[in-house]
Protein backbone atom coordinates (compact mmCIF):
# COMPACT_ATOMS: atom_id res chain seq x y z
CA UNK A 1 0.00 0.00 0.00
CA UNK A 2 2.10 3.04 -1.08
CA UNK A 3 -0.76 5.92 -2.07
CA UNK A 4 -4.04 6.06 -0.43
CA UNK A 5 -5.33 9.43 -1.63
CA UNK A 6 -8.82 10.01 -0.21
CA UNK A 7 -10.93 12.73 -1.50
CA UNK A 8 -12.14 14.20 1.40
CA UNK A 9 -14.95 16.85 0.09
CA UNK A 10 -17.89 15.86 1.75
CA UNK A 11 -20.98 17.45 1.66
CA UNK A 12 -21.19 21.74 2.08
CA UNK A 13 -17.70 21.86 1.63
CA UNK A 14 -14.90 21.91 -0.31
CA UNK A 15 -10.94 21.80 0.51
CA UNK A 16 -7.68 23.34 -0.62
CA UNK A 17 -5.29 21.17 -2.63
CA UNK A 18 -3.08 19.06 -0.63
CA UNK A 19 -1.69 21.16 2.39
CA UNK A 20 1.38 19.32 3.90
CA UNK A 21 0.66 18.41 7.38
CA UNK A 22 3.88 19.19 9.02
CA UNK A 23 3.68 23.04 8.84
CA UNK A 24 0.26 23.42 8.85
CA UNK A 25 -0.12 21.61 12.29
CA UNK A 26 2.58 23.40 13.98
CA UNK A 27 0.73 27.20 13.02
CA UNK A 28 -3.02 25.68 14.17
CA UNK A 29 -4.03 27.16 16.47
CA UNK A 30 -5.21 24.01 17.96
CA UNK A 31 -8.02 24.41 21.24
CA UNK A 32 -9.55 21.68 22.60
CA UNK A 33 -13.26 21.88 20.87
CA UNK A 34 -16.40 20.52 22.21
CA UNK A 35 -17.93 18.70 19.67
CA UNK A 36 -17.10 15.28 20.42
CA UNK A 37 -18.51 16.34 23.64
CA UNK A 38 -21.55 17.43 22.45
CA UNK A 39 -22.09 14.46 19.96
CA UNK A 40 -21.17 11.92 23.16
CA UNK A 41 -23.71 13.96 25.08
CA UNK A 42 -26.55 13.08 22.21
CA UNK A 43 -25.63 10.12 22.59
CA UNK A 44 -26.48 9.62 26.03
CA UNK A 45 -30.02 11.39 25.68
CA UNK A 46 -30.72 8.88 22.81
CA UNK A 47 -29.87 6.27 24.40
CA UNK A 48 -32.17 7.61 27.88
CA UNK A 49 -35.04 8.17 25.44
CA UNK A 50 -34.97 4.75 24.17
CA UNK A 51 -34.49 3.30 27.76
CA UNK A 52 -37.50 5.36 29.46
CA UNK A 53 -41.29 6.13 28.72
CA UNK A 54 -41.60 9.54 28.98
CA UNK A 55 -39.41 12.85 28.33
CA UNK A 56 -40.33 13.93 32.45
CA UNK A 57 -38.57 10.73 33.16
CA UNK A 58 -35.83 11.25 30.98
CA UNK A 59 -35.41 14.58 32.13
CA UNK A 60 -35.45 13.37 35.84
CA UNK A 61 -32.97 10.94 34.69
CA UNK A 62 -30.54 13.86 33.17
CA UNK A 63 -30.61 15.82 36.57
CA UNK A 64 -29.64 12.92 38.41
CA UNK A 65 -27.10 11.81 36.14
CA UNK A 66 -25.83 15.94 36.24
CA UNK A 67 -26.02 15.72 40.03
CA UNK A 68 -23.86 13.06 40.30
CA UNK A 69 -21.19 14.77 38.01
CA UNK A 70 -21.52 18.19 39.80
CA UNK A 71 -20.95 16.60 42.85
CA UNK A 72 -17.77 15.41 41.59
CA UNK A 73 -16.46 18.10 39.29
CA UNK A 74 -16.45 20.65 42.13
CA UNK A 75 -13.11 19.16 43.42
CA UNK A 76 -11.87 19.14 40.11
CA UNK A 77 -12.98 22.93 39.65
CA UNK A 78 -11.78 24.28 42.86
CA UNK A 79 -8.44 22.96 42.24
CA UNK A 80 -7.95 24.11 38.99
CA UNK A 81 -9.62 27.47 38.95
CA UNK A 82 -7.82 28.21 42.65
CA UNK A 83 -11.20 30.03 43.71
CA UNK A 84 -11.76 30.61 47.30
CA UNK A 85 -14.91 30.79 49.46
CA UNK A 86 -17.17 33.43 47.62
CA UNK A 87 -18.63 35.99 49.61
CA UNK A 88 -22.23 35.97 48.26
CA UNK A 89 -24.38 34.28 45.89
CA UNK A 90 -23.61 37.03 43.65
CA UNK A 91 -20.26 36.27 43.79
CA UNK A 92 -20.60 33.09 43.52
CA UNK A 93 -23.01 33.19 39.80
CA UNK A 94 -20.06 35.69 38.95
CA UNK A 95 -17.53 32.21 39.15
CA UNK A 96 -20.22 29.99 37.69
CA UNK A 97 -20.31 32.01 34.10
CA UNK A 98 -17.03 33.97 34.19
CA UNK A 99 -14.90 30.65 35.24
CA UNK A 100 -16.83 27.08 35.45
CA UNK A 101 -19.06 27.59 32.28
CA UNK A 102 -15.94 28.94 30.16
CA UNK A 103 -14.04 26.36 31.74
CA UNK A 104 -15.54 23.24 30.99
CA UNK A 105 -18.11 24.42 27.91
CA UNK A 106 -16.44 27.75 26.65
CA UNK A 107 -19.33 29.84 27.22
CA UNK A 108 -19.38 32.71 29.60
CA UNK A 109 -23.49 33.47 30.26
CA UNK A 110 -24.50 36.80 31.26
CA UNK A 111 -25.91 37.00 34.87
CA UNK A 112 -28.78 38.31 34.96
CA UNK A 113 -32.88 38.72 36.39
CA UNK A 114 -31.88 39.24 39.82
CA UNK A 115 -34.93 38.28 42.14
CA UNK A 116 -35.29 42.13 44.68
CA UNK A 117 -33.99 39.52 46.82
CA UNK A 118 -31.07 38.51 45.52
CA UNK A 119 -31.64 35.13 46.12
CA UNK A 120 -32.45 34.16 42.15
CA UNK A 121 -30.93 34.88 39.12
CA UNK A 122 -31.11 33.85 35.13
CA UNK A 123 -27.93 32.50 33.38
CA UNK A 124 -28.41 33.65 29.88
CA UNK A 125 -26.08 31.31 27.32
CA UNK A 126 -25.87 33.56 24.03
CA UNK A 127 -25.50 29.88 23.08
CA UNK A 128 -25.28 26.35 24.00
CA UNK A 129 -22.60 23.93 22.86
CA UNK A 130 -24.64 20.63 23.67
CA UNK A 131 -27.28 21.35 21.49
CA UNK A 132 -25.04 22.08 18.72
CA UNK A 133 -26.62 19.78 15.83
CA UNK A 134 -29.38 18.86 17.34
CA UNK A 135 -33.05 19.05 16.46
CA UNK A 136 -35.88 17.65 18.88
CA UNK A 137 -38.25 15.41 17.03
CA UNK A 138 -42.03 15.98 17.63
CA UNK A 139 -42.87 13.77 19.81
CA UNK A 140 -40.12 14.99 22.57
CA UNK A 141 -41.65 18.42 23.02
CA UNK A 142 -41.62 18.06 26.84
CA UNK A 143 -37.38 16.95 26.75
CA UNK A 144 -35.62 19.39 28.20
CA UNK A 145 -32.62 18.08 26.12
CA UNK A 146 -29.61 19.91 28.45
CA UNK A 147 -31.37 19.13 31.74
CA UNK A 148 -27.64 17.64 32.72
CA UNK A 149 -26.13 21.32 33.42
CA UNK A 150 -29.00 21.82 35.81
CA UNK A 151 -28.23 18.64 37.94
CA UNK A 152 -24.58 19.76 37.31
CA UNK A 153 -24.86 23.10 39.42
CA UNK A 154 -26.97 21.86 41.77
CA UNK A 155 -24.49 18.96 42.86
CA UNK A 156 -21.25 20.94 43.06
CA UNK A 157 -23.46 24.16 44.98
CA UNK A 158 -24.44 21.11 47.49
CA UNK A 159 -21.17 20.41 47.87
CA UNK A 160 -19.92 23.71 48.72
CA UNK A 161 -22.51 24.34 51.47
CA UNK A 162 -25.59 25.72 48.59
CA UNK A 163 -28.63 24.03 48.84
CA UNK A 164 -30.08 25.93 44.91
CA UNK A 165 -33.22 24.97 42.58
CA UNK A 166 -32.34 25.11 38.91
CA UNK A 167 -33.79 24.48 36.04
CA UNK A 168 -34.44 25.84 32.35
CA UNK A 169 -36.93 28.94 31.90
CA UNK A 170 -36.17 29.10 28.09
CA UNK A 171 -34.53 26.93 25.67
CA UNK A 172 -33.55 27.73 22.11
CA UNK A 173 -34.31 23.76 21.15
CA UNK A 174 -37.66 25.04 21.79
CA UNK A 175 -38.13 27.85 19.94
CA UNK A 176 -36.74 30.03 22.38
CA UNK A 177 -34.79 33.03 21.90
CA UNK A 178 -32.03 32.44 24.29
CA UNK A 179 -30.83 29.51 26.60
CA UNK A 180 -32.06 30.92 30.07
CA UNK A 181 -30.85 28.76 33.39
CA UNK A 182 -32.96 30.05 36.58
CA UNK A 183 -31.16 29.39 39.42
CA UNK A 184 -32.91 30.06 43.35
CA UNK A 185 -30.74 29.80 46.21
CA UNK A 186 -32.65 27.68 48.91
CA UNK A 187 -30.57 27.39 51.77
CA UNK A 188 -27.03 27.25 53.49
CA UNK A 189 -25.99 23.62 53.95
CA UNK A 190 -24.49 23.35 57.16
CA UNK A 191 -21.40 21.76 57.72
CA UNK A 192 -20.93 18.81 59.30
CA UNK A 193 -17.77 17.34 58.95
CA UNK A 194 -17.25 13.73 58.96
CA UNK A 195 -15.07 13.02 62.02
CA UNK A 196 -11.20 12.17 60.85
CA UNK A 197 -11.76 14.65 57.86
CA UNK A 198 -8.78 17.24 57.51
CA UNK B 1 -29.26 37.25 52.52
CA UNK B 2 -26.48 39.34 52.26
CA UNK B 3 -23.86 36.90 53.29
CA UNK B 4 -23.09 33.38 52.27
CA UNK B 5 -19.57 32.31 53.62
CA UNK B 6 -18.70 29.33 52.08
CA UNK B 7 -16.26 26.89 53.13
CA UNK B 8 -14.35 25.20 50.16
CA UNK B 9 -12.20 23.06 51.86
CA UNK B 10 -13.01 19.51 50.29
CA UNK B 11 -11.13 16.40 50.51
CA UNK B 12 -7.44 16.66 49.98
CA UNK B 13 -7.74 20.24 48.70
CA UNK B 14 -7.01 23.38 51.37
CA UNK B 15 -7.86 26.54 49.48
CA UNK B 16 -6.50 30.24 50.12
CA UNK B 17 -8.12 33.10 51.79
CA UNK B 18 -11.06 34.64 49.54
CA UNK B 19 -9.46 35.32 46.27
CA UNK B 20 -11.22 38.55 44.69
CA UNK B 21 -13.03 37.48 41.64
CA UNK B 22 -12.19 40.19 39.07
CA UNK B 23 -8.56 40.33 39.38
CA UNK B 24 -8.43 36.45 39.13
CA UNK B 25 -10.72 35.51 36.30
CA UNK B 26 -8.88 38.05 34.29
CA UNK B 27 -5.50 36.51 35.15
CA UNK B 28 -6.34 33.09 34.98
CA UNK B 29 -5.67 31.11 31.45
CA UNK B 30 -8.78 29.63 31.60
CA UNK B 31 -9.01 26.72 29.32
CA UNK B 32 -11.29 24.33 27.88
CA UNK B 33 -11.18 21.11 30.72
CA UNK B 34 -12.24 17.87 29.82
CA UNK B 35 -13.45 16.73 33.29
CA UNK B 36 -17.35 17.16 32.00
CA UNK B 37 -16.76 15.59 29.28
CA UNK B 38 -15.27 12.57 31.09
CA UNK B 39 -17.75 11.97 33.66
CA UNK B 40 -20.68 12.21 31.02
CA UNK B 41 -19.02 9.83 29.43
CA UNK B 42 -18.89 7.80 32.59
CA UNK B 43 -22.49 8.17 32.88
CA UNK B 44 -22.93 7.02 29.58
CA UNK B 45 -20.84 3.90 29.73
CA UNK B 46 -22.69 3.39 33.51
CA UNK B 47 -26.25 3.29 31.77
CA UNK B 48 -25.05 0.89 29.15
CA UNK B 49 -24.30 -1.46 31.46
CA UNK B 50 -27.39 -1.27 33.20
CA UNK B 51 -28.59 -1.58 29.58
CA UNK B 52 -26.89 -4.38 28.31
CA UNK B 53 -26.76 -7.82 29.80
CA UNK B 54 -23.21 -8.38 29.13
CA UNK B 55 -19.84 -6.67 28.56
CA UNK B 56 -19.49 -7.42 25.07
CA UNK B 57 -22.86 -6.14 24.52
CA UNK B 58 -21.73 -2.72 25.31
CA UNK B 59 -18.42 -2.76 23.87
CA UNK B 60 -21.00 -3.23 20.51
CA UNK B 61 -23.37 -0.66 21.53
CA UNK B 62 -19.80 2.18 22.65
CA UNK B 63 -18.33 1.43 18.87
CA UNK B 64 -21.74 1.50 17.07
CA UNK B 65 -22.59 4.91 18.92
CA UNK B 66 -18.88 5.69 18.46
CA UNK B 67 -19.43 5.17 14.76
CA UNK B 68 -23.00 7.24 14.48
CA UNK B 69 -20.47 10.47 16.23
CA UNK B 70 -17.23 9.87 13.65
CA UNK B 71 -19.57 10.04 10.43
CA UNK B 72 -20.66 13.41 11.83
CA UNK B 73 -17.76 14.95 13.57
CA UNK B 74 -16.03 14.12 10.56
CA UNK B 75 -17.24 17.37 8.49
CA UNK B 76 -16.46 19.31 11.94
CA UNK B 77 -12.82 18.17 12.15
CA UNK B 78 -12.08 19.02 8.68
CA UNK B 79 -13.98 22.28 8.48
CA UNK B 80 -11.65 23.49 11.60
CA UNK B 81 -8.57 21.66 10.88
CA UNK B 82 -8.81 22.96 6.73
CA UNK B 83 -6.54 19.32 6.86
CA UNK B 84 -6.85 18.54 2.79
CA UNK B 85 -6.79 14.97 1.55
CA UNK B 86 -3.99 12.89 3.23
CA UNK B 87 -1.36 11.41 0.60
CA UNK B 88 -0.88 8.15 2.60
CA UNK B 89 -2.01 6.33 5.47
CA UNK B 90 1.01 7.40 7.37
CA UNK B 91 -0.16 10.92 7.05
CA UNK B 92 -3.90 9.52 7.85
CA UNK B 93 -2.26 8.45 11.28
CA UNK B 94 -0.19 11.67 11.69
CA UNK B 95 -3.04 14.24 11.47
CA UNK B 96 -5.76 11.67 13.52
CA UNK B 97 -2.93 11.73 16.18
CA UNK B 98 -1.18 15.50 16.00
CA UNK B 99 -4.62 17.46 15.17
CA UNK B 100 -7.84 15.26 15.36
CA UNK B 101 -6.91 13.64 19.46
CA UNK B 102 -5.18 17.51 19.88
CA UNK B 103 -8.75 19.02 18.67
CA UNK B 104 -11.09 16.66 21.00
CA UNK B 105 -9.02 15.35 23.36
CA UNK B 106 -6.53 17.82 24.39
CA UNK B 107 -3.70 14.93 23.91
CA UNK B 108 -1.61 13.64 21.11
CA UNK B 109 -0.93 10.19 21.03
CA UNK B 110 2.60 8.75 19.67
CA UNK B 111 1.87 6.71 15.87
CA UNK B 112 4.40 3.67 16.26
CA UNK B 113 4.42 -0.31 15.58
CA UNK B 114 3.93 -0.13 11.99
CA UNK B 115 3.27 -3.04 10.63
CA UNK B 116 5.94 -3.82 7.89
CA UNK B 117 3.37 -3.31 4.72
CA UNK B 118 2.75 -0.25 6.46
CA UNK B 119 -1.12 -0.77 6.78
CA UNK B 120 -1.22 -1.11 10.45
CA UNK B 121 -0.19 0.76 13.19
CA UNK B 122 -0.87 1.75 16.86
CA UNK B 123 -1.80 4.85 18.60
CA UNK B 124 -0.39 4.65 21.78
CA UNK B 125 -2.16 6.97 24.70
CA UNK B 126 0.04 8.02 27.83
CA UNK B 127 -2.59 9.25 29.04
CA UNK B 128 -6.26 8.92 28.24
CA UNK B 129 -9.28 12.22 29.03
CA UNK B 130 -12.21 9.46 29.33
CA UNK B 131 -10.70 7.16 31.88
CA UNK B 132 -9.76 10.22 34.65
CA UNK B 133 -11.74 9.14 38.18
CA UNK B 134 -12.32 5.57 36.40
CA UNK B 135 -11.84 2.32 38.05
CA UNK B 136 -13.48 -0.68 36.34
CA UNK B 137 -15.39 -2.68 39.03
CA UNK B 138 -14.07 -6.72 38.84
CA UNK B 139 -17.66 -7.63 37.32
CA UNK B 140 -16.52 -5.84 34.35
CA UNK B 141 -13.17 -7.02 33.47
CA UNK B 142 -14.58 -7.89 29.59
CA UNK B 143 -15.66 -4.01 29.48
CA UNK B 144 -13.53 -1.87 26.83
CA UNK B 145 -15.04 1.19 29.02
CA UNK B 146 -13.08 3.71 26.08
CA UNK B 147 -14.44 1.76 22.86
CA UNK B 148 -16.50 4.56 21.59
CA UNK B 149 -12.76 5.90 20.76
CA UNK B 150 -13.19 3.01 18.08
CA UNK B 151 -16.04 3.58 16.72
CA UNK B 152 -15.28 7.34 16.28
CA UNK B 153 -12.31 6.56 14.12
CA UNK B 154 -13.99 3.83 11.98
CA UNK B 155 -16.90 6.41 11.62
CA UNK B 156 -14.96 9.21 10.64
CA UNK B 157 -12.46 7.80 8.17
CA UNK B 158 -15.29 5.92 6.32
CA UNK B 159 -16.83 9.05 5.52
CA UNK B 160 -13.25 10.17 3.57
CA UNK B 161 -13.27 6.94 1.98
CA UNK B 162 -11.01 4.79 4.15
CA UNK B 163 -12.27 1.25 5.43
CA UNK B 164 -10.31 0.45 8.84
CA UNK B 165 -10.74 -1.64 11.57
CA UNK B 166 -9.78 -0.41 15.08
CA UNK B 167 -9.79 -1.93 18.41
CA UNK B 168 -7.86 -1.27 21.78
CA UNK B 169 -4.73 -3.58 22.03
CA UNK B 170 -3.90 -2.60 25.51
CA UNK B 171 -5.79 -0.47 27.96
CA UNK B 172 -4.35 1.21 31.44
CA UNK B 173 -7.80 0.66 33.02
CA UNK B 174 -7.20 -3.12 32.72
CA UNK B 175 -3.51 -3.06 33.84
CA UNK B 176 -1.56 -2.25 30.81
CA UNK B 177 1.35 0.46 31.14
CA UNK B 178 0.17 1.99 28.43
CA UNK B 179 -3.07 2.24 26.30
CA UNK B 180 -2.82 1.12 22.76
CA UNK B 181 -5.24 1.53 20.16
CA UNK B 182 -4.76 -0.88 16.84
CA UNK B 183 -5.70 0.24 13.68
CA UNK B 184 -6.11 -1.49 10.30
CA UNK B 185 -6.47 -0.33 7.08
CA UNK B 186 -8.75 -2.35 4.85
CA UNK B 187 -9.37 -0.85 2.03
CA UNK B 188 -10.15 2.85 0.04
CA UNK B 189 -13.74 2.74 -0.65
CA UNK B 190 -14.77 3.51 -3.99
CA UNK B 191 -16.65 6.72 -3.88
CA UNK B 192 -19.89 7.13 -5.65
CA UNK B 193 -21.01 10.89 -5.47
CA UNK B 194 -24.93 11.00 -5.21
CA UNK B 195 -25.90 13.05 -8.54
CA UNK B 196 -26.35 16.64 -7.70
CA UNK B 197 -23.89 16.27 -4.86
CA UNK B 198 -21.43 19.37 -5.51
Amino acid sequence: MVELLQETTTKGHQYEEETCLGQETQAMDIRLNSELFTLTYGALVTQLCKDYENDEEVNKQLDKMGYNIGVRLIEDFLARSSIGRCQDFRETADVISKVAFKMYLGITPSVTNWSPAGDELSLILESNPLVDFVELPDNHSSLVYSNLLCGVLRGALEMVQMAVDVKFAQDTLRGDNVTEIRMKFIKRIEENLPAGDE
